[in-house]
């Protein structure tokens, strides 16, 4: 199995952790609403930093829950435990191995605190250190560059929510997941003409805001360890103050612009970036507005609510970053000087 | 007044808050003591966002508590404010105009929850709408990139810290720090040095760990703004997930490494970053083996604890990002397309 493959095999994956990961989720969330939850502590590394972005805004949005992105540090570097209080503690890591991740959960349940891990390996170090676990059933992940279990830990924690809501309307939402993912894999051809004729890009910037903006900084993310293109994630808001610099006639700007309460400032700042400062803009959207905006787009299906649009719009990303990995002659299923499992402590 | 003249005028700027801002301080903490206070939420754009990236390690490491930072597009485009509970919320803005900001600081003071700005602009919306507002008496910052706004909110921070505490021996060894501030102005030949020999830097990586995080991030953004390097900021312990990739023989990584508890972990990177990738290491720090490791070097002063290390380890790199821009032929008091205040919404 290829990057290529594990891509592909998204739709299979988010349907299979759908159908027969709701139990398991639903007796986690039984259990965590017989405590008071105030807010929510998430520690996680790499690609499942952005599943935890995502949770801010998913929780944020829904249970109206403030959300900390731990700072594994304070612990495995400065020797201080957070007193975590009345908060829920989750791990996020599809190797279950990042000792400094683990470090947060222990620590959590030390103190008596509810702890859940969501990770693609069961029997992990984090599995175990959790009070709950959540497995991502996506089969193991053998290319470098995470995709499947990334889309993977995104569901998980909209099935989450929608556990720890009793909200059938949102498993009902969710179910029309596999097929947005599926369709947004029909952006692939889009894709290998955007990156064959961007082959020489060496930076760019990426833009998504509120629910988006885990899948700008997760596409920043694939396009920088395939592509070894320094791309620059921004919130459309942070981007105002300084970043916009940078712009200059040529300069590519990809934005990740779905509908949504995002997208009317985002479309104004598109049209700003394309008038004003001649940005090569590459829109990804459902929305055929949007699209017009750039010199290039890459389609979204329709349909999808804009909290559960992320596990469908980072696909024509990862799809772009494979290609642009190949267009410049780099092979996608070994990027350079990285491992699959980092052991940060 | 230009960029340089504010960057210069720091070591006044934060003697004055300590000296002059005391007092306000200590009473804001007086009365925020009254209260519970379970987790810390700070909103914040911008150069500000990386004050509270510097909280976020000072209330943890020094008072145990969670931080979020807040997403404030939960209100401003999803219409939902978190319940901050016994929380504490904070604002942090030079102009404290920013729209989205003073929205998170209203909502809080709505729901009876203690409101802290910080802000060199007093009478500003976000000071107004805080229940306490701490002033920087920075003076008016007419350049358009903030520096002394920045040291000095990072101060005000750790005054809140000491204040918080009742720690009389943290403001002994505040006492310190604008000495320190002067001298890491002393690495402005370097500055001038090693951006000479750099005016083509396109692309860099900037590295900082725990409490130098923030550094990095302003550092970054102050080489976006000024000299329009596409600069990407991150802890070196997600450095290794994936952005790695990018480096090959010659490309620049900027690292903040002085002494501290990141400093054995970070060093060992930078070993491997030189000898096994070739980078160009420019190394930010007041350990001799460190700076032994970069091809170039800016001196820190020793002797500030690392908490308070922030304060002067910016300093060497807003130096650097000035002369930097003026290596390049760029006007650093009039960066491209950027305001002083933007209102984002």
């Amino acid at each position: 199995m290829g990057l290529r493959d594990e891509i592909l095999e998204q739709p299979a994956v988010v349907r299979r952790l759908l159908v027969d990961g709701r139990l398991q989720i639903e007796s986690i969330a039984a259990s965590l609403r017989t405590h008071p939850i105030e807010h929510v502590v998430i520690a996680a590394r790499g690609t499942s930093d952005h599943a935890a972005i995502y949770a801010q805004y998913v929780f944020g949005a829904r249970h109206r829950l403030p959300v900390a992105l731990a700072a594994p540090s304070l612990i495995s570097l400065y020797g201080v435990e957070p007193r975590f209080g009345r908060s829920l503690v989750i791990g996020i890591s599809q190797s279950g191995e990042s000792p400094d991740v683990v470090g947060v959960i222990a620590a959590a349940r030390g103190q008596g605190v509810s702890t859940v891990a969501i990770t693609n390996t069961s029997g992990s170090p984090l599995a175990t250190a959790a009070d709950h676990s959540i497995d991502l059933l996506a089969g193991r992940e053998q290319a470098i560059a995470a995709t499947k279990t990334y889309t993977a830990e995104l569901t998980a924690v909209a099935m989450l929510s929608a556990a720890l809501a009793e909200d059938a309307g949102a498993f009902a939402a969710l179910d029309a997941v596999p097929a947005s993912v599926e369709a947004a894999l029909d952006a692939e051809g889009d894709a290998v003409r955007v990156a064959g004729a961007r082959a020489a890009m060496a930076g760019c910037v990426v833009l998504g805001r509120g629910f988006e903006y885990a899948t700008a900084r997760e596409l920043a993310l694939k396009l920088k360890e395939l592509a070894r293109v320094i791309a620059d994630p921004y919130s459309s808001a942070d981007f105002l103050h300084g970043p916009l610099a940078l712009v200059e006639p040529g300069f590519p700007v990809l934005a990740v612009a779905p509908s949504g309460a995002a997208a009317p400032g985002l479309l104004e700042l598109l049209g700003t970036l394309r008038t004003a400062h001649g940005a090569d803009l590459i829109v990804i959207s459902d929305r055929a507005d949007a699209l017009a905006q750039g010199a290039a787009g890459l389609a979204l299906p329709a349909g999808l609510p804009d909290w559960l649009m992320p596990i469908a719009s980072i696909v024509p990303g990862q799809l772009l970053a494979f290609h642009l990995a190949r267009a410049k002659g780099l092979d996608p299923d070994s990027p350079r000087s990285i491992r699959k499992v980092t052991l940060t402590r």
